[in-house]
């Protein structure tokens, strides 16, 4: 087998292909179409040496079976590879293929895995997502409106009493879900068992004062033997989601947290620090979209998508992954998208127009930020939702709504950054 | 607690901080200082809302020490972070916080993870290796040479018989370690039960004919529970070493193998396909070095960091990396690096004039592509190692072995692409 034996411009992808579109930029002397032979060399069964084995591997070679367009960044090519190549059910291993050496290769300037079609018999080789956006009806007491979350702030340094109050400041104030922040885990100012238990007791509470649903999103992320546990203990204590670093934790624990999970009931909330690592900088690396369609066929119910360029955060094509993630996937669960970072009242109305009304909205400063606190908080920013959802103006709301008003006022409709 | 808080450039680190230093371009209209500060805040617990808690969480936050010098990729920004900030023993915590979300923060421009200085108290609640370099002569007969490895080619679509019969040739030729390639795991044309059944018999034949200890780096890269149960499928066949793609795999299910290869005596070979998707430009992401760092942590016995810049895969600072895997690190074992991708005898002298023989050394297609295919690979390659270790040079070693004289002809001293 040569490299140009992975090339193959008259191939169609047949209906059991994984076809991966990659935006890539060639090697120093290496021709395009070189490059792309060589992209779907590296990442199926090529190798720099001349070898004649005698078993038909070739059934296993991905082929390069389009080239371009063109643009800034890199020309695009397309890569057919057969699903024998997969093992059934391992994000891992697909990684490892699609978005592995090929990364790395000299042949290759820079390359970025943009776009993924998933054929039926890979995608039902994974369990995708227990709820997804029906955790708003069957979790939740949401109905149209986007779900609220949010983390008490600073996010860790808090004591656990502090979390408590917080918390339960929030859930009155009109927020559906307490969240924890990426890095609050097991730490000692704030340990993991007082924190659920308490947080859960107060819950149960503020679930009668408002006769609401309210719930809490643990990040339950550790070593996987430690995060089933964790999950476990967040069951026994009467919740009903966990959250886990799905990036920092990786895909191998994700996928033995979706199985526990199946038995607990329990949906899956996805933070997702650390993906800009790999997903900033376009030229290079795996795109957003990619990484939400790896955590929707690893069965997360929800996933951060970014804010459509509003708050502090740099975000790609947020609704056009919000898009993909409720459109059929072979009859897979659709996935909540989750906006977050720097969110506050002022800016609900631009992001639901940008995004729709299907996504959950977590805001942290955004709420205990407020000149008033955090039940003021909760409130401005349950108004500008409910507002929203019932098309009225912000301004209009604010008239019956104080603490809509003083957000409004206080931090107007601009973005922090 | 404003952003400027977390700026201190006369704070001296203590000795329990985790210092870490970046390199980052600021975002538009901010200034390095005002970055260097928001990455501190972002990373521990700062949030863009003016806040005032009562408890001290001053404690926990970062803080931005030092500023400069500056490259054409950015200005480096020192940070300390207090230990109290990170869960013991938990790498996705801690890479939640000092690779998270700061990489995707709109005040930064780029912003890359150069490398980390541990302190005692965080080292010390992980693992580290279990044997390190001791491989080389606890459970292989390598003594001062560097172990060989070889990848069977085609790395995917050989049947099971083609891959042992293959795995047996290598052994024979004087190769130490038959090695699964990161996307060989348990597929349908090679499964994987029948595969370590199999290649631990031939093992078993081969260790009998040749008189030295060979082994496998068997993949077991999978969903945790099925990694797990893997690794105890090799302790049952004999096996002493389990290969995970760490980074696909991600560090939750990793941190979970090496609890219980502690149990089981079986060392981890580490792959580190798609590293490259966050450590190849060199302005943002996260460093091999870093990475290697984290997976020592997490205790790997091995661990790919390239060819310095020989072979086709671009690399990053090997020989650097590799000094630091053998540095002291609070007690922890050393890690043994290994050198991969388009080696073949010919480069033999060079890669190890750069890396010392402190190293393993692993070649696919320059073994199965030797002109009197693998066996005669394998011996070339073995006579290359062995000449370098005896101060002899490959051109006067060739001429007592004919296979490394044809394997020097075939190849030359170049490197594949």
């Amino acid at each position: 087998m040569e490299y140009a034996d992975f090339l193959d411009e008259s191939y169609e992808p047949s209906d059991d292909d994984l076809v991966c579109t990659f935006r890539l930029v060639p090697g120093e002397g290496i021709s395009v179409a070189d490059a792309a032979a060589r992209v779907a060399s590296e990442s199926s069964n090529g190798t720099w040496a001349a070898l004649s084995p005698e078993s038909d591997v070739r059934q296993y070679s991905a082929l390069a079976c389009d080239i371009g367009p063109e643009d800034e960044h890199g020309t695009q090519v397309t890569v057919a590879y057969p699903s024998g190549l997969f093992e059934d059910g391992s994000l891992p291993q697909i990684l490892s293929c699609i978005a592995g050496n090929i990364m790395g290769m000299k042949a290759v300037e820079t390359i970025r895995l943009l776009d993924c079609e998933w054929p039926a018999v890979i995608a039902r080789s994974f369990p995708g997502p227990q709820y997804g956006s029906d955790v708003r009806t069957e979790l939740l007491d949401a109905g149209d409106r986007p779900p609220l979350a949010t983390v008490p702030k600073p996010k860790v340094g808090l004591s656990t009493e502090e979390h408590v109050s917080v918390a339960e400041s929030a859930w009155r104030g009109g927020v559906d879900l307490l969240k924890d922040d990426e890095n609050l885990t097991d730490q000692t100012f704030n340990p993991f068992e007082q924190r659920v238990a308490d947080s859960f007791a107060a819950r149960d509470r503020l679930e009668e004062e408002t006769g609401e649903r309210k719930d809490y999103l643990v990040n339950i992320t550790a070593e996987t033997d430690e995060m089933v546990r964790r999950a476990e203990f967040v069951d026994d204590h009467g919740g009903s989601f966990v959250m886990v670093d799905i990036i920092t934790c990786g895909w191998s624990g994700l996928q033995t947290v979706r199985r526990r999970t199946e038995d607990l009931d329990l949906a899956i909330h996805a933070h997702r620090a650390m993906h800009a690592a790999f997903d900033r900088l376009p030229q290079h690396g795996v795109s957003m979209r990619c990484l939400a369609q790896f955590a929707r066929l690893a069965g997360v119910d929800h996933i951060h998508t970014g804010t459509a360029g509003l708050g502090k955060l740099e975000n790609e094509d947020t609704a056009g992954i919000n898009e993909w993630l409720r459109s059929d996937l072979h009859g897979h669960s659709d996935v909540l998208p989750v906006a977050s970072g720097g969110l506050h009242p002022g800016i609900v109305d631009q992001l639901l127009d940008a995004l729709g009304t299907n996504v959950m909205v977590q805001a942290g400063g955004g709420i205990h930020g407020h000149p008033d606190g955090t039940e003021a908080g909760a409130r401005a920013l349950r108004a500008a939702v409910d507002a929203y959802a019932d098309g009225e103006s912000l301004d209009s709301r604010a008239e019956s709504v104080p603490a809509l008003r003083t957000a409004l006022d206080e931090w107007g409709t601009q973005n922090p950054r």
